[in-house]
């Protein structure tokens, strides 16, 4: 069992669906990775907070095996973040985007944690991924979240960090942005040439598409019968891929696939309430049984 | 090795999609069914079809086991219609339907039909699918399709069938529109409620979802490189489905799931080509070769 280095923000978030709406609660991309990737390894965080963070706030990271020594309290407000979703959950309006001490966020990675082995650059500016992979040391697998925003914007960036990474894990509109192209087996293609060996794909309610050397792995979604609020399931989904893996310490296909499914798991929980609240109750014993029932759903015999 | 019967359409159509264009080929959903269902067993095809469909055009349909004793010529023309793509396939426009022959259509199974123990009643009137129930004697398994028009306009007739039948094979929109509700897994549960015990989702690119008994199965969409025209790909899907189950005589989980993997692998080809062009260049050996790609594509191990 490896441990796990992720960078990225911790926040606070308002949301708006229509099973309900909740204000200023725990979220954040490194948030949902690391409370994910902690079912399954050691977790070793590297964010910033503001002073409106209490210690009790934080408190269910430390009674998990994620290691906070990387987590900057500086003076300020938190990033904050508020969306609204529809109806059907298929879209979602950002409210307001706050960056407060994020803006001037200079990833710190503390000395005993720079030999990390598996690292995840979570979704933030593509030059502050690159700060981070500048002291991490001969890292075995790394892995990158972005956002449209920063492939608009920060296109040049982006790429030198892509070319630096082992895998992309990205939802399908990111890779249609990035790519001009609606086919995500050709966005799969041309976003390897970028780089990453490695592409994954999250689709949503619609699974998980891997792609690697021409060759596929997908996943359906979980068929649900209560989503409350999708926020974070991405980010949950890439906690629990990565934590698989680092947990196992196999980059092989086989446990490829199965981290794939462990992120499937995860993020299928996340979304049955709101924020980290259902992550906060998951047993081991509760992911084992998804990763059954996942089994179950998809499993047929190979033809004779 | 058991037959299988199908009543529904046999058409020409007329594409427009951003890989080409093509004018007046055979179309219709019967047409794409009794081919894909052709590559498993013996079909039996009920349509109707006027006199501008020449001999030589339904020539595919001898050289596999299509049996077209119930095949009407009438005087008129046949069933028209014409559709145009949007540039990634997501959504269609109807140019034009022309039910001509088809609008006095009045199903008449012939006697030697009349017990077959697999029935797909395509998507037509759900008055006529009640009148084609009548006729048939103590069937193993009847699956329908149907589509919003009907659901909208013929929601009564609609039940009655429902009520009769052992599985729906429908897409995520009719499944929305039938029942009201957004998510697949209540839509599912409220179908079944309607009378089958049996409901396939058919959710295009995304592939597929089976509900029964509150258990599902799903299969992801299969990742294509070329996606030329999806016209009867719902169809071939119900071909390869319904002809998989007919084939191996069992109606049991296991076959269900593996009949499921087999309308995928049968809807995954049809899209390659317009029409049914990519059906007619199959071979077994290919759809092996691609139900294997799927067990690939899908497969990994259970927990321990």
């Amino acid at each position: 069992m490896k441990p796990v280095l992720t960078v990225g923000s911790v926040a606070f978030d308002s949301i708006e669906a229509p099973a309900g709406q909740v204000s200023r609660i725990v979220g954040g991309a490194a948030t949902y990775f690391s409370l994910a990737a902690s079912f399954f390894t050691d977790v070793r965080l590297v964010a910033v907070v503001g002073e409106d963070f209490s210690s009790g706030q934080l408190e269910f990271f430390q009674n998990r095996r994620v290691d906070l020594t990387g987590l900057q309290r500086v003076p300020g407000e938190s990033f904050r973040w508020k969306g609204k979703y529809n109806s059907d959950l298929s879209a979602r309006e950002t409210i307001y985007t706050k960056l407060n001490v994020f803006e001037e966020f200079s990833p710190q990675i503390p000395s005993p944690f720079r030999d990390t082995p598996y690292v995840f650059l979570a979704n933030i500016h593509p030059a502050l991924q690159l700060q981070v992979l500048e002291q991490v040391v001969d890292p075995q697998f790394v892995a990158l979240d972005t956002m449209n925003y920063w492939i608009q914007g920060n296109l040049e960036e982006l790429k030198q960090v892509l070319a630096k990474v082992d895998a992309i894990i990205i939802n399908d509109e990111e890779a249609r942005d990035l790519t001009g192209q609606s086919s995500l087996v050709k966005a799969a293609n041309l976003i390897r040439d970028l780089g990453p060996k490695r592409v994954i794909i999250k689709r949503g309610e619609h699974g998980v598409l891997m792609s690697h050397d021409g060759d596929f792995f997908a996943v359906p979604g979980f068929p649900l019968d209560v989503v409350s609020d999708p926020t974070g399931a991405g980010d949950t989904f890439a906690g629990g891929f990565v934590g698989y893996l680092a947990a196992s310490d196999q980059v092989t296909e086989k446990t490829f696939s199965e981290a794939v499914i462990a992120g499937s798991v995860m993020a299928s929980f996340a979304v049955e309430d709101f924020g980290i609240d259902r992550l906060l109750q998951l047993t081991d014993a509760s992911i084992r049984d998804r990763f059954k029932a996942f089994y179950k759903l998809t499993h047929f015999d190979p033809p004779v």
